[in-house]
């Protein structure tokens, strides 16, 4: 088992959706990379910046589920990160209603000692130079560093995102950002276009239409399965990423084939994100309902044609 | 082996696409349905009506496909149904330029004797009371019913749609014409409502994003194959549906789990179908082709978790 570090934001987010809203809740890619990751009991350690805002009982509800916060500073004059959304009744767009970065503006992310020797990084997204400097501290490489970023820093940070990336193994990114980082708009070549800056292995998440796995050549698809309601998109991302990370590292096997089996549990563990408000659902889920739903998962995508 | 009888248009195209564009080629929901079906070897039967003014030559190439054309009516004093349409640069809109129905516009169709005991049954994307006509005109209930429909005739015709939906077993239909034919925004909550209406099967085609597969609650995913480069888009659910069913009619059994491997060879199928202009790709297929391109459906989806 390899210790899983990830940087990323732990934040309030205020939610909007068809089917209700919510006030202040937990939100933030580094919550719900830790959550999903948790799943599989591996040491993951977070590394953030909350404000003195932040009440003690969300980092200790982490904490009892085996992520270390130690590399979350608190910062006691400062705000924590909000974020404020609203989703359109397809559920698949939405508006960002409010964006207070607050403590994230000085961000400077420090590596406690006991994780800068883990074995999977991942670089939730913020800026390239905070991703870069996470990989500085570390005090030997990495087995697999994982990179997850959007469009906002391929439009005001592009040369330190190129520059990251050479230092990356695994680019997780959402159709459109591979279009517009490759310039190309098939996503066979957009990623065969993105291997060539630096990542080897390129994983496109396409949302309620699945994420596609490319490394060199051979691709692989894991649909998101199909559910009669998604309550809440937010932090299906991040939390089909942890799934990702927390997998390769309770396996410490980063071979093509095994992110196959990676991909599908960061599928399985997003869809149930959606269920429910917020980290909500990913607080509460056991791991019997993940291996139930991994049985929906091969009934979904597993057939049988003999090929004579 | 089952006999398959299609009741589709056999029409002229004229299509551009950023790729280039083309004069008056063979196209038309029959013509795909059958050049797709035929590499199975079953004995297909296309229904339709074209006018004097087209080629022999197209009807001989179908023939020499083993696809059997007595029931393509022949007005001699009609035009045959044109279509012609623009892609715009993403491949997934597209405006229609021309629609001139032509000799469709009077169109009854005629069952020829030898297809009046078809095992399964397409009925192509026409009037509802059209393909209702052909079921009427079967010598005995055939194995299997499959229709597929679009958004117009639920705008025009939806009393007739509901009746002819009542007699068949499979609908194929895209997800935003499940949405509107259900009032449901969740296609697992359209394909409930869409059971109801009689189709124990409901196969919802998502184009790039593959086709679903619904059962009395049980589902299945096949995606399209990423392709590096989509030339036209033109008659790919037609391919889809005629692999679909040449499939189902080649091993004769129309279980859910055999339909599984009927859309990936409808999907497969379909991969092909986008490669060139028109029928082009489909007239060159060869089996080994198709075959090849099984496995590598096989390596885009396969994967190897134990649940213990």
């Amino acid at each position: 088992m390899s210790k899983l570090l990830a940087v990323g934001t732990v934040a309030f987010d205020a939610i909007e959706t068809p089917f209700g809203k919510t006030d202040k809740i937990l939100g933030g890619s580094g919550s719900y990379i830790g959550l999903s990751a948790s799943q599989f009991g591996v040491k993951t350690g977070i590394v953030s910046v909350v404000g003195g805002d932040f009440p003690q009982s969300y980092l200790e509800m982490m904490n009892s589920k085996g992520i270390n916060t130690e590399g979350v500073e608190i910062d006691k004059n400062g705000k924590t990160f909000f974020w404020s959304g609203k989703y359109h009744n397809d559920m698949n767009s939405r508006d960002t209603l409010i964006t207070e970065l607050n403590v994230l503006e000085t961000f400077t992310p420090v590596v406690p000692d006991s994780f800068k020797d883990a074995g999977i990084v991942m670089l939730g997204n913020l800026h390239p130079l905070t991703q870069a400097s996470v990989l500085d501290q570390m005090s030997k490489k990495p087995k697999l560093v994982v990179l997850d970023t959007m469009n906002f820093w391929m439009d005001i940070a592009l040369d330190d995102l190129y520059a990251v990336l050479k230092r990356v193994d695994v680019i997780t990114i959402n159709d459109e950002e591979a279009r517009q980082l490759s310039g190309e708009y098939s996503l066979v070549n957009a990623a065969k276009k993105i291997h060539t800056m630096g990542p080897k292995y390129v994983v496109i998440k396409k949302g309620e239409h699945g994420a596609l796995l490319f490394n060199d050549g051979k691709m692989f698809f894991a649909p998101a399965l199909p559910l009669a309601e998604v309550f809440d998109p937010t932090g299906a991302g991040d939390t089909f990423a942890g799934g990702f990370c927390g997998y390769l590292a309770k396996t410490e096997d980063v071979s093509f084939e095994n992110m196959k089996n990676a991909i599908i549990y960061g599928s399985n563990l997003a869809s149930f994100c959606v269920e429910k408000f917020g980290t909500e659902r990913m607080q509460e889920l056991t791991a019997k309902e993940v291996k139930t739903r991994l049985q929906a998962f091969k009934d979904l995508t597993q057939f049988d044609i003999k090929i004579s």
